[in-house]
């Protein structure tokens, strides 16, 4: 790619372009919703992303075009003698955009904010549906020391 | 147990009893300073999560003894059309109350909460060496669908 691609908080304007990536892709297509208008509770998640100051959606852009997206999320915790973590959640890359290494300059760019942010910590979970995911992320150093849970809620 | 176990959110007076709860586990003894005075850092990080709306620190109590503790962070997120979702962490139980239930009722009054604030999703990580753990949470009705990966910043 010739344009540098450079990262920068999420303005509403963006708000249809991440809904349209979280949307294309095989699990995201199961559970989201990209229509015009775009449902309503999308924009108001925006919104409270947007006024909470430990939480942060980042998009990656190659001139005016969005190609990448991810939220961090910067937690206060008791453990580890008070110590504040950052949890990246919701990464995408556009599929025209796959295999370019977006994804690592996304995820190299969270690590540094969360440095930024005195996190000792960067956390984040991955489907297990979702193999090649585990192994990009296992490249940028991260260990799979957890299990993941969830419990869905009525 | 006689006395009814209540559970409220924490306040600066309990964080001591917290404190040594966190440190009195295999792995917390490792990562935690349970020292008089206690570090500043238990007392800033106590302070960031008490002003935070979407982080509550909840104690289990049995009478005017606390025997349990969580934290409950609440995220909006775009994901899943702009849902809420509840990250339970930090989970621990006194030595002496163990094997009681405690911790089945700490997380179900989690669960409850994170209804109330109109999460879709609780969801939380549990160390694989902690096999136990992952038992417990199963049987609450958790799915250990993800890897959950964690990277430590110097």
């Amino acid at each position: 790619m010739e344009k540098e691609i450079n990262f920068r908080i999420a303005t509403e304007q963006d708000l249809d372009k991440i809904v349209e990536m979280l949307a294309d892709d095989v699990l995201g297509r199961k559970r989201e919703r990209y229509e015009q208008p775009l449902p309503d509770s999308y924009i108001e998640a925006f919104r409270a992303i947007s006024s909470d100051p430990n939480n942060e959606l980042v998009v990656a852009c190659h001139g005016d075009e969005i190609i990448g997206v991810q939220q961090i999320t910067f937690t206060p915790y008791i453990t580890y003698q008070g110590g504040w973590r950052a949890t990246i959640e919701g990464v995408r890359t556009s599929s025209a955009s796959r295999g370019k290494g977006i994804g690592t300059e996304l995820i190299n760019w969270g690590i540094n904010r969360a440095k930024e942010r005195g996190c000792h910590l960067v956390q984040l979970t991955t489907d297990k549906e979702r193999p090649d995911a585990l192994r990009f992320y296992e490249k940028l150093g991260f260990k799979a020391t957890h299990e993941g849970l969830k419990l869905k809620l009525k």
